[in-house]
């Protein structure tokens, strides 16, 4: 099967699966600081998927101002008068580090979708700058957003609720929380729904680098891969709406800190073969 | 990979994912009673596994009689002095279809391990009586059994607790309320350790009917079948307990009612070619 994945160079891209530690050792947050180049970075973070911000934000300026932070900037934005503010563009503006929290991916879309300061990130990120996200930060990646789905059994037609993500990374679509929530079934209908489209299942304290046409996966968590390219039946387009799914030869692979992945060739990578990608000049593929 | 199954002829054997609809339509437990050939079956239901015997077995003796049994029994069995006992042997050589409630499996396998009541349930079965069993009753069927690992993260070495089952299907580690408690990761890490047995793992109000090489899916969950013979790495062997493992190339299929599939061919079975088995006569295979 030809599956067409478009990564641009631009800054890493980091997506969380939730959970991650904030306190010592910290492993992921630590390296998403690694990756800025930078030993002491500006950090500015977005609190716009949480009900909490100011409590979510006090969490992450402690554990970046340890990890060595020069600054750890509070993006507010609340609604999309906010997203349109000069002052939060600016602090995007200055951010090495653009982390965004979880909280309900919709929010992030329904506030940030067409907006100055969603601009300013690309920008940055074109420029360099790591993007970064956790639960709803990471799930609003894709092109092609998850964002809600029952844990139970999530393979009934149309009971994967999907809507359009930011599209920082092509050629897969996000899931996270995934072991822990038990969502294996909605990254299996996602797949039966377009099998083009890798599924990115995210544990809690798991993280993934979008590197190129590598995917590296760290932290102490688990994260699974869901390949239905090589699917070889589905009812799904036959059903109505909340009709059980059948889907058969989804391919799984679950991945832990040092492994990777190649989207071109679909193959997990072991740790000596991810080292020699390091090594190797980037380039962009299509 | 060569995969070797044998699977004797006997009686229907069925294994339910727990939560099986018990009022109308019951879809389940109507298939169990179809499959014994009687239209007013005598049943006995064992409640080892249960710690409220008494209760479960009411609702199933409504259940099995709303569906035309002539009798249902009782299989009290509470320790292994009752699962010697001639009663219950008497009662357990009486039955069209013996069927095993939930609970904990290790109930069951503690108590019935050896004694003449599991030597009468063997003697029935071979005979073409019905066994048929609910989550812990389900779970009890294969060789190995899990009987437990969390819910969270089970790709951990160890994580997942295995001991010596019934072994009334060969071939096959069987796991339930699989997609409702999110246990994918078990038989993940089950395959990891051992890629020759086929995970099974029942959602619940599902089931399967293993039919000599053939697995049958029915009810109105889903089944999932977790093929790790393609497998193409993995670091188990190589970790301490509790360290996350990596496992690559995990296939899985995810069937409905009136699917089924291979288990010497290692292949989905569409309805129509299910149907075709049907009407062949049935061999065992090894």
């Amino acid at each position: 099967m030809n599956v067409s994945v478009t990564v641009p160079v631009r800054g890493p891209l980091v997506a969380i699966g939730g959970a991650e530690d904030k306190s010592q050792p910290a492993a992921i947050l630590k390296h998403v600081v690694e990756l800025s180049g930078k030993r002491a970075p500006v950090v500015g973070v977005i609190t716009t998927a949480s009900a909490i911000p100011d409590d979510v934000f006090g969490a992450y300026k402690t554990a970046f101002e340890t990890l060595g932070a020069a600054e750890v900037a509070h993006i507010r934005v609340r609604d999309r008068g906010d997203a349109g503010a000069d002052a939060y563009v600016t602090m995007i503006r200055q951010a090495d580090i653009i982390f965004i929290s979880g909280g309900d991916q919709m929010r992030l879309t329904n506030i940030f979708g067409g907006s100055k300061a969603l601009g300013a990130i690309r920008a940055r990120h074109a420029e360099g700058a790591v993007v970064a996200g956790t639960s709803a930060g990471a799930a609003c990646q894709s092109a092609t957003m998850v964002y809600g789905g029952p844990a139970d059994d999530s393979l009934r037609k149309g009971a994967v609720k999907m809507a359009a993500g930011f599209g920082f990374v092509d050629g897969v679509i996000i899931d996270t929380h995934f072991l822990e929530r038990g969502r294996f079934s909605r990254l299996m209908e996602v797949g039966a729904t377009n099998p083009e489209f890798l599924g990115v299942g995210l544990g809690e304290d798991a993280a993934v680098h979008f590197d190129g046409e590598v995917i590296r996966a760290f932290g102490p968590g688990h994260v699974i891969l869901v390949d239905s390219t090589s699917i070889t039946g589905s009812n799904v387009f036959d059903l109505d709406d909340g009709e059980a799914v059948t889907v058969h030869n989804v391919t799984m692979h679950a991945l832990v800190d040092g492994y990777g992945y190649n989207l071109r060739d679909r193959r997990v990578l072991g740790p000596d073969e991810l080292e020699a990608y390091r090594l190797e000049p980037k380039d962009a593929y299509s």
